[in-house]
């Protein structure tokens, strides 16, 4: 069974042998993520139907891969990022006010 | 110590208590990464350095929770679709042609 | 000298031989705009350097392209868009405020 | 009545007044258009209706803003360019094969 840590264990030495750390800024793999969220999105463009699966897969494995290397690049936890971030959510969007509806907390 | 499943099973557990399930269609879900990914490079719209990395931080969370929700959606592990995409970009990018190179590999 | 009714004229005339519109909903343009916009953002995916030019060019005529056929399916006037949001720009950068400086308007 | 060549031309003064050439290189431009078409997506978040369309049209403002200020640093008519990409367009869609399918030209 494979981990976050396995995944990116993997991606360092792959990056490694490539010398590819020093394009790796924060902000080119910012650019990256929303580049390969294009990329996802090009699924659905004409269609709300998922109608090629697996080039969904591999397009939303772009996106977490360089969500990953970013996260490794500001030393940080993916899961724990999300986590503390659920906390945060929770507060915004409490169950009894925004149960079944798609409403932004600012207009709740 | 949290891993993706632990991330994982906390977010559908905030889902369901919203029952939110139904506006998460993978076409939703890929639009939302998009969104948030667009707010991570928001963080770097006129400079390049890493001014508020809390803010890079919460932003990243953003797109991250949205890719474990479509995968999820999917029925795929997010580690492994990293890492089979990982396979298959090693063959893409030869360490020996790709080495300190940012070039695309059709132009390889 | 061609103008932008020129050219929406011949972009209309190019939908209806192909009997597109069907697939221009304006969810469906916004979701083309985003998707043109990472092809765009991919020609500095690793540079800010403007390193081809003349793909630079192109990717921004087809974000164009999709900004125009929503200004139409919305009935607006693309000039007028963008001259009545410079209004509003202008009330939330003062000049004596903004000169010479990134920041943004909730922050200045 | 307005055009494009009015809407530059306030633009121009616009950011002249405020000092801000200096941020819009061509890469800050196409992170501006990545960003702001994210916003505009963001009204189709959740549903493909145009729930509020003054909101819909004041996001496609800001990109089609930045669009403008793009073209312009790159010294390129905008009409133009889309006119130019559309001829182009055309050879990839030929009316018989491309007629009410919304498939890729490198599927047709």
């Amino acid at each position: 069974m494979s981990n976050v840590e396995d995944a990116l264990s993997e991606l360092r030495n792959f990056v490694q042998e490539r010398e590819w750390a020093q394009f790796h800024s924060p902000e080119n793999l910012a650019k990256s993520i929303a580049i390969e969220s294009g990329e996802l999105l090009e699924c659905f463009q004409w269609s709300g139907e998922t109608g090629d699966a697996e080039r969904v897969q591999s397009e939303l494995a772009d996106v977490l891969t360089y969500c990953l290397l970013l996260a490794d690049r500001l030393g940080a936890n993916p899961e724990e990022l999300v986590l503390q971030k659920l906390q945060h959510t929770r507060t915004k969007y409490p169950v009894d006010k925004a149960r079944g509806r798609s409403t932004k907390y600012d207009r709740l």
